[in-house]
C-alpha cells in the first residue's frame, strides 16, 4: 500500500467519503489510488474555488468533512477565498494540498511556492505529511480537526514522495476530546440578566440554527420576554413552516443599529457580537449599544446543546413560537427580483436546500420564503462572493434526495460559474436561479455610501456589467446545462415550476431590474 | 486630497497609469477617485485573476509596471495563482489589495483575515500603509520596489480609513539604485571556461529573452561554439523572422537531459539553473549534468547588459547567427493541433504578440512559427494554469497597435474565461485561439508517467472533460464576445484570417484530437 492509498483508505475509515478536487501532476498518485478505495466519491471540479466551496455545502449539510484535493501553492490559492467562507462558516474540511516531493522543494521548479504562510490565512490546523508510514496517522488527525468543535478547515500538505512511497499505513480516528460542561453560575447570570426585565436579546447563529436548538432558543427568548435575532449570514438556518421563525440582524448598519437600539443585555448563543460587515467614515464599526452587556452561552467548542437545555430549564422555557404555513401569491406580469422571489416562496418543495448568494436582487426572498414548507437556508459566510453555487454542489452530493436551489447574481456567478459543468457531469438535481441585473448593485448602493465625491462617470464605469452585456444561458449552456431565460413573472414561474418538478441541473436567467 | 487620490496621483507621477482591478466595498474610496485623476485608465475585471494575470501581461510588454486593485485577503487569494506566474516571470507589479479601515479591524468582520501572510506567497516587498499622508510615499515605494531590477510584485495594503482621509500627500519616485558592476575577473573566468574546449552551454533566460541581448548572447555562443538554449517558459522572448534563433530547453525531464547531456560548463545569461518541472519516482530533479560546472553571469539585481557586452569583447564575439523568413505551407483537411500551428505559423502578421497556454495543443507552435515575421511569445512562466488570457489582456493594453494571439487550451481556459468580457468590454485587439480537445491532455500523460497502478477508470474519468462536452463558443459569445468554431483545417485558415485582419476581440474554437 502507497501512501495515497493510505490516506484514502484512511479518510474512508474515518467517514471522510468524498473528495472535491482539482488535482495536477504532483497529484497524480492520489488520482491513481482512488480505483484502489472505490469507497471515496470523487468529484472533479475545472476550478479550485469550486472545489473548496464544494466542501463547504457538503460539510454543512452533512454535518462531517469532505476533502479536497488542490494543486499546490497556486491551487491553494485558487481555492482561498470559499475556504475563508468555511472558515467563517465553521465547516469542517479536510483541505488536501499536494506538493512537490520533498527532495525536490530544494530546486526552487516552477511551481514551487510557500503553501503554509498561504493556509494560515485559513487553517489553524496545519499538518506536512513526510513519509509514507505517518500519513495516515496525519490524515486521521486532520479529520480529528476539521471535525471539532468547533468545525473548522484543516489543511494537509502532501508531498508526491509521500503518496507514491510504499509502507503506507491507514491510521485511527483519536477520541474525540469531551468539552467542558457548562458551568452553572454562568448558566445562572445569564438567565437572571434574561429575566432583569432590562430590554435583552437572544442573538442566534452557527449550530443554533439547526431546528432543535433554534427552537429551544425561540422558546428561551419568549419565555423571557427578550428578543430574539439570529445573525445576518448563517451558515445553516433550518426555517420554514412547523419551525421557529427567525429575524436577522440586517447587513446594513444603520438598520442593525435599529434592531438592536435599546438593548442591556445580548445573550450570544453561538454567535459573535454583531459588528458593522464594513466600516463607514463616522459611523461606529461595534454595533453593540453602549451600556449593554454580551453574554457568552457556550464558546465555540462548548456543548452548546447542554447549556441550551440548561438555560431553558433554569428560566422556565417551554414551547417556541411556530411558524404557520404562508405562501405569496403567484407574480404576474413585469419580471421583478421580488417577483421572482415571491414565485420561489410559492413553489418551494419539502426540504429544498437554499444557497443564498443572490445578494441585493435576492432582499426579499427569505420574507417571501418565511411560511414556504420546511427548508434549509444556506448563506455568504465570509463575504467573499463567488460561493453559492460551488455551495449548490456540495450540498447536492450530500443530500441527493432533496432539491437544491441557488440563488445567484450575476456578478457573484462570473467568479465561480464552472461550478455548471460539475452540475451537469454529476447530473446533480440544482435549479440556478440566476438574477441578471447587469451591475454590481451592492457597490453601486456602497459607492453611494461613501461621500460625495463618489459617482463620476470613470467611478460608475468600473460597476457596470452592461458592456457588454452578459448571457448567462449561453455560458451555462457551454457548460453542458440546460438553460433558459425569463423576462415575464408568467414566464418564469412556468420555467421555475418545470425546473422544480424534472431532477437534474438547470439554469433559469432572470432578466431583472436592479433594486437600487 | 484624500489618500486614495494622492495614491492614485502618486502611481501617475511615478509611471504607473494603468489599473486592473476587481474592487468591493474598501476599495470605493479608491474607485471614487479616479474621477479625479484621470490620468489612470482603470480596467474592470471579474475575478480577481484576471486583473493579477493581466498585470503581469502588461508589464511584460510595457517594461514598467501596472497596478492592481484587489479586495481584502480572499480578493488577494483569487489573484494569487497569477502573481505567482507573475513573480517567476519577475514582472513588476504594484499589488494593492484593500483593506478594512484599521480600527475596524479588531471586530474580526465576516471579510476579516490576514492578507499579510497570503502575500508572503508571492511578496518580499509588503507595506501596510497606515496614515494618508504616507501612502503617496508607501505608493512610491512600491513602485520603485516592483520595477527593480529584479522585477518584481510588491504588495501595497489600503485600509479603507487611508483612503478616506484627507491630507493625502503625493509621493516621489526614489533614485533608483545602481547596480554592481560586473567584476572583470568573474567575466574572465566564464570566458575561460567557453574557451576551454569544453562542451559548453550559454543558457538565456530573464531579460536575454529580448532581442538585443539574445543576439548578444547568441553571439557569444556562436564565437566560443557552445551550444545555445533558452528557459523552458520564457517570460517574453523576441524571435522570428531576422532574429536570433533559440531552442528552448524541453518540459519533459528525459528530453531535457539529452539537451544537457555531455555538457562541461552551463553559462546563465538572467536564467536559473535547470531543473525538473515535476519530480517523478527514480528521476532526477537536478538537470545539471554531474561534473558540469554552472557560472553565472549577472545576479538577477545586476547590470546584466554590461555584463554581456564585456563578456561579448573578451570572447570576440561579433555577429549572430540570424533566422531566414520561412512560412509553413497553409494546412488543409483534417484539423489537427499541429495544423493550427502552422496556419498560425503562415498567417501571423508582423508585430504580433503571442500568449501561449496551448500546452499539449501547442506543442509545435515554436518550430512552425521560427520563421514567422517577428514577434513576441509569452509564455506559462511559473506553471499556474489560467494565465494565458489574462496576460493577453495586459499585453493588448500595453501594445494598442499590435496583434495579440492567445494560444490556449481548455483546460487552462476555464480558469480565467472572466477575461473573453473584459476584451470585449475595452475591444482589445486579441484573436483567441482556442484548442478544444475535450481532456486534461497533461494529465492524461502524467498519470501514465507515474507508473504501474495508474489509468484505473476512476482515475482517467478525473482527467477527462468530454462529460459533458463543453461548448466554448457558447461560452466566449455569453461573455459578449465574437466566436466561432472551426472543424476543418481550411475553415481553420479562413476563420484566423479573417480574425487577423479584423481588430478587435474573437475567439476561434478549433476541434482538435489530443495529440497524447
Amino acid at each position: 500500500m502507497n501512501g495515497a492509498q493510505a490516506l484514502i483508505r484512511t479518510l474512508v475509515d474515518c467517514g471522510v467519503d468524498t473528495c472535491f478536487m482539482n488535482p495536477g501532476t504532483s497529484e497524480m498518485h492520489f488520482v491513481a489510488a482512488l480505483d484502489a478505495v472505490p469507497e471515496m466519491r470523487s468529484v472533479l471540479a475545472l476550478f479550485e474555488g469550486v472545489a473548496t466551496g464544494a466542501a463547504d455545502g457538503y460539510g454543512r449539510m452533512a454535518g462531517r468533512p469532505a476533502a479536497t484535493l488542490l494543486h499546490l501553492g497556486p491551487g491553494l490559492g485558487n481555492g482561498l477565498a470559499n475556504l475563508h467562507n468555511a472558515r467563517r462558516a465553521r465547516t469542517p474540511i479536510v483541505n488536501i494540498v499536494g506538493d512537490h516531493a520533498t527532495h525536490h522543494k530544494q530546486y526552487d521548479a516552477q511551481l514551487e511556492s510557500d503553501i503554509e504562510t498561504v493556509a494560515r490565512n485559513v487553517s489553524t490546523f496545519i499538518r506536512w505529511s513526510t513519509k509514507a508510514d505517518e500519513v495516515g496517522t496525519d490524515a486521521a488527525d486532520a479529520v480529528s480537526a476539521a471535525s471539532g468543535p468547533p468545525g473548522q478547515v484543516a489543511t494537509l500538505v502532501l508531498p508526491a514522495d509521500v503518496s507514491w512511497s510504499e509502507g503506507g499505513l491507514p491510521g485511527r480516528l483519536p477520541a474525540p476530546a469531551r468539552p467542558e460542561p457548562p458551568a452553572d453560575a454562568a448558566i445562572a447570570e445569564i438567565a437572571a440578566a434574561l429575566q432583569s426585565g432590562e430590554p435583552a436579546c437572544v442573538f442566534v447563529g452557527g449550530r443554533a440554527g439547526r431546528a432543535e436548538l433554534l427552537a429551544q432558543a425561540s422558546a428561551i427568548a419568549a419565555a423571557t420576554g427578550a428578543k430574539l435575532l439570529g445573525e445576518t449570514f448563517p451558515a445553516r438556518l433550518e426555517r420554514g413552516a412547523g419551525r421557529a421563525p427567525l429575524d436577522r440582524l440586517a447587513y446594513l448598519a444603520e438598520f442593525a443599529a435599529m434592531q438592536l437600539d435599546g438593548l442591556r443585555h445580548i445573550v450570544l448563543i453561538d454567535a459573535k457580537a454583531p459588528v458593522s460587515f464594513f466600516a463607514y467614515p463616522g459611523k461606529a464599526s461595534d454595533l453593540v449599544p453602549e451600556g449593554c452587556r454580551v453574554h457568552v452561552l457556550a464558546p465555540p467548542d462548548g456543548d452548546l446543546a447542554t447549556a441550551l437545555a440548561m438555560l431553558a430549564e433554569r428560566v422556565g422555557a417551554s414551547t417556541a413560537p411556530v411558524q404557520q404555513p404562508a405562501a405569496p401569491g403567484l407574480p404576474t406580469g413585469a419580471l421583478t427580483a421580488d417577483a421572482v422571489c415571491a414565485a420561489l416562496g410559492a413553489l418551494m418543495p419539502e426540504g429544498a436546500i437554499v444557497s443564498d448568494e443572490a445578494n441585493t436582487s435576492g432582499l426579499t426572498a427569505p420574507g417571501r420564503t418565511t411560511g414556504s414548507a420546511p427548508h434549509d437556508w444556506l448563506c455568504l459566510t465570509g463575504g467573499a462572493i463567488g460561493q453559492g453555487l460551488p455551495v449548490a454542489i456540495g450540498a447536492a452530493v450530500a443530500c441527493p434526495d432533496r432539491k437544491v436551489i441557488a440563488l445567484e447574481s450575476d456578478g457573484s456567478a462570473l467568479y465561480t460559474m464552472q461550478s455548471w459543468w460539475t452540475m451537469a457531469r454529476e447530473n446533480l438535481d440544482v435549479t440556478t436561479i440566476l438574477f441578471n441585473n447587469r451591475s454590481y448593485a451592492l457597490l453601486n448602493m456602497e459607492l453611494g455610501r461613501v461621500g460625495a465625491e463618489a459617482g463620476g462617470p470613470r467611478a460608475k464605469d468600473m460597476l457596470d456589467l452592461a458592456r457588454p452585456d452578459m448571457d448567462f444561458t449561453a455560458i451555462a449552456k457551454g457548460l453542458g446545462l440546460h438553460a433558459t431565460r425569463a423576462t415575464t413573472a408568467d414566464g418564469f414561474v412556468d420555467q421555475l415550476r418545470r425546473a422544480l418538478a424534472t431532477p437534474g441541473p438547470t439554469v433559469i436567467e432572470a432578466m431583472v431590474p436592479s433594486i437600487l
